[in-house]
């Protein structure tokens, strides 16, 4: 059985559960009301070694960030401030003498630096590889949070920094070349914390995804979750690399939403006087089935991109 | 690096974490406020192939049902009502067409039957074994919530069931006995959910743990987080089999509290009104250093058990 076909599985056998007013299901985040307006917002990631890491090309310490910045990464894109982490973690015997604890050191500083407390976890023995679990809750009133079914026909396309550099960077370590500046990125993803808070507080945001898989895949999951198209224009796609790293490349863990279009220019002016950084328009939501339309100066093109699959 | 080791790593470099009110790490749940007076609980449980459980000899099914199952159980015994779950799942390529069907199913029918809601996971290949990590939510107001380090010298200590059913079932199944009912009470742990909850009701109840290690083992976390001692008659415990089981053996799942003495009667009344079931008084918090001192008929007796580790 298929990933895939597992989460229909899944999906089919829980229509059932009563839901008392939990919602979310598909998007970045599973979304508990708790009272007073506001709610709480979970997410849930297993890296497993082999599937998503190699073992002797992943600095312990770097894993250990990756592990919590995926999961920060999903809380942002919902509009909301991450509070906690529960961390589990399955360690073979073997494991080399010190890498739990450069693990936990890399855990510790993306910690710090948002102020998101590791409030519980589960330890175990593997016969196997490590597999890492991190399940990350955030909070913000129920009216800020941001769905990726809420973009309307007419919204911007926008993203809030440059795109490719992680995938263009996983093609350096391939080749050997582990430390040139694009390998950092990818070996350092950033989330948009601080970013994704502020975004949430403005009511023009309509719809917004974090791009873990690649803007050619991530795109269409809010094309499809609010029934629209859009129209993408290359030329305006913020990228130091080739534009196939940054339409099907992935892990950029950027924001990617969309705005009302007549309230744009005055959000771009708050945003850099806010963060010092542009935001980068780069299309359109319009009507139609939903699907990317890709356009070069206007002038819609045939490509073939889809997102990128996680080796 | 062992199990505990790690812990003791991940205590340290998380002292300097700020908590933003958040509690719990060392009890059944994380203790997260969310306003109003009410607090969200949170736990956490890996179970990997080969160390918690073996492919064959478990029915997928069962094994669905008991990944939930330890997680709720953590939540009744903070007297805490659970809400919803998270479940991430990796898979071998091998894995039997239709495990992961019969292991949802088993899922499912606990979830259904608790009204907890699967809110969200994460669901991935994996080149070793099974491993499956569920997180389970729950929601109490603050002032019912049950800690380990609430027992105070001259309260009851008191267990909601019989004690090693479950240990002495797993005996049976070591010897090929799967079908015994022993066997059967071991494969389908029974998480005390609405116990939980209505003994979190209770003011006269003061401290609260569940037996998912042995009591032996299990009391001694009161024992430690309340800095007090225990005398525990052995004539008391209720078992229907070998007294070792119910005092060494592990993975009973029923609740273990302490309760003021002069409101113990009245409460093993209401308790009988309501579950149809008697509470199992079975010894006394004294003061004194941390420790369990086994009575027989009222004379203190030397004993060397100690608490289940899970093979």
């Amino acid at each position: 059985m298929g990933e895939f076909e597992f989460i229909e599985t899944i999906r089919r056998v829980f229509e059932d559960v009563g839901d008392g007013g939990i919602t979310g299901i598909g998007d970045d985040c599973a979304v508990i009301p708790v009272g007073g307006g506001d709610a709480f917002v979970v997410t849930t990631d297993m890296l497993v070694e082999g599937v998503h890491f190699l073992i002797d090309a992943t600095p312990a310490h770097e894993l250990g960030a990756k592990s919590l910045a995926v999961n920060l990464s999903d809380v942002a894109a919902m509009g909301a401030r991450p509070l906690a982490s529960f961390l589990s973690i399955a360690l073979p015997d073997g494991c080399r003498s010190g890498w739990a604890a450069e693990f936990m050191e890399g855990y510790r500083e993306l910690s710090l630096r948002h102020g998101v407390k590791l409030a519980g976890g589960d330890t175990t023995a593997s016969p196997g590889g490590v597999a890492i679990n991190v399940t990350a809750i955030g909070r913000a009133p129920l009216d800020r949070l941001k769905y990726r079914s809420g973009a309307q026909v007419g919204d911007m396309v926008v993203v809030n920094g440059p795109l490719g550099e992680s995938a263009a960077g996983l093609r350096d370590i391939f080749a050997g070349h582990t430390g040139t500046p694009l390998a950092a990125v990818h070996r350092r993803p950033v989330p948009q914390v601080q970013e994704g808070e502020w975004l949430g507080g403005r009511t023009e945001v309509r719809s917004m995804i974090d791009l873990s898989d690649g803007l050619a895949s991530d795109l269409v999951h809010i094309l499809r979750a609010s029934e629209v198209a859009a129209e993408i224009e290359l030329s305006a796609m913020p990228t130091p690399v080739a534009i196939e790293f940054a339409v099907a490349g992935g892990e950029d863990y950027k924001l990617l939403f969309t705005v009302a279009p007549d309230r744009y220019a005055r959000m771009a002016e708050d945003y850099r006087e806010r963060f010092g950084a542009a935001l980068h328009p780069i299309g359109r939501i319009v009507a139609g089935t939903p699907r990317i339309v890709w356009m070069e100066r206007g002038v819609a093109v045939e490509k073939d991109w889809r997102g990128y699959v996680h080796f």
